[in-house]
């Protein structure tokens, strides 16, 4: 596990939450959940990692499931981000669904400690706030049907069940989060330009699987 | 969750395991660790959900961590098994490559509460344990691997990458066990056909995209 490493970076969604001892927290939160799982992780033990007291917690998070809630929207609504902007991007249908593959391999790469508490702690979320994040997951789906739909009728993709292909697309970049491994032998880009190839020829694109692009 | 209709299933690796208390316990076990993870279950709970006392536990399994060691070798072993079977199945490197997604896809849906624990608990294993796991990993990528060599050899597969090939291959049939919903739309054996058909676009396989097989 590479926690520090990871956030320490600038893009991540954390980045701009206010006051510092929030934000503070939020890390502190996602590195305990990732580490032991939401249900054993208690907010006592993120205050103290984050060198602060329980009664200073209280003060930025009534609960233990609001900080889970605001974790889990914000890695949402960045994965969103990414994939709308790459469906709304220039190029044709292969170019977009290259680009969203590759930048959201890469966020669930660089950023697999956070993207796995995003991915699987979702059933430890209140109704209200699970309802929430369903939506933001529904326009994520969205986004890909969208570019594997403009491929399909471009006849620039060959794709049976486009329902089916947009599911296993999310899925195979999702689970990078679960295996790759700072130590590894590949680096998030590696990985995002291998899946991209991988991706185009699923989806029977010209060019996608030896040509060159 | 429907870990009823799961553990319910002649074909899970536990159907064996005697006496009758200690495939119990193994089950309560699968149960608990999948609703709120390993760290969160205490040898409590499982004995509780199997309607014994700690005390009864102790007698078949010393420890939580025996209990995990057990599931996530069985888990393993049964992946295993269905990966070499297939590598080592009839016909030629494309119709062994779908025997292998299919039937890993199968049981990564049929039993995804059970998969889930296998997946995403491996590091809660002892040092000991994790590599005996890790060992039995290696040999089901071995299996997969060769798959794919034997297709690039025969000139049926156009795979630039194998290794990289063969993690994205199993990836993509593992998060099954995170998204499968017995009440979504399809069927385990829907979802295997049609992931045999993109593991085999993924490889450019003759015949894999559109014409009929």
């Amino acid at each position: 596990m590479s926690t520090a490493q990871e956030t320490d970076g600038d893009d991540l969604p954390w980045g701009e939450v206010t006051p510092d001892a929030a934000r503070r927290l939020l890390i502190a939160a996602v590195e305990a959940f990732a580490e032991r799982g939401y249900h054993a992780t208690t907010t006592r033990d993120i205050a103290g990692r984050a060198g602060m007291s329980p009664a200073a917690l209280y003060i930025h998070y009534k609960t233990k499931e609001e900080l889970l809630h605001r974790i889990s929207t914000m890695g949402h609504a960045k994965a969103l981000d990414i994939l709308e902007t790459a469906a709304d991007g220039p190029g044709d249908a292969a170019d977009r669904l290259a680009a969203a593959v590759r930048d959201f391999v890469v966020w669930h790469a660089g950023h697999h400690t956070t993207a796995r508490v995003v991915q699987y702690e979702l059933d430890a979320l209140g109704a209200e706030h699970r309802a929430e994040v369903v939506l933001l997951r529904r326009r994520c789906d969205a986004a890909v049907r969208r570019i594997l739909s403009d491929g399909v009728r471009a006849g620039e993709f060959e794709v049976p069940d486009v329902s089916g292909t947009t599911l296993a697309v999310l899925s195979l970049c999702i689970d990078v989060a679960r295996w790759f491994n700072v130590a590894g032998r590949w680096t998030p880009d590696q990985v995002g330009e291998m899946y991209a190839d991988l991706v185009l020829r699923m989806v029977g694109a010209q060019g996608g699987a030896s040509e060159p692009r």
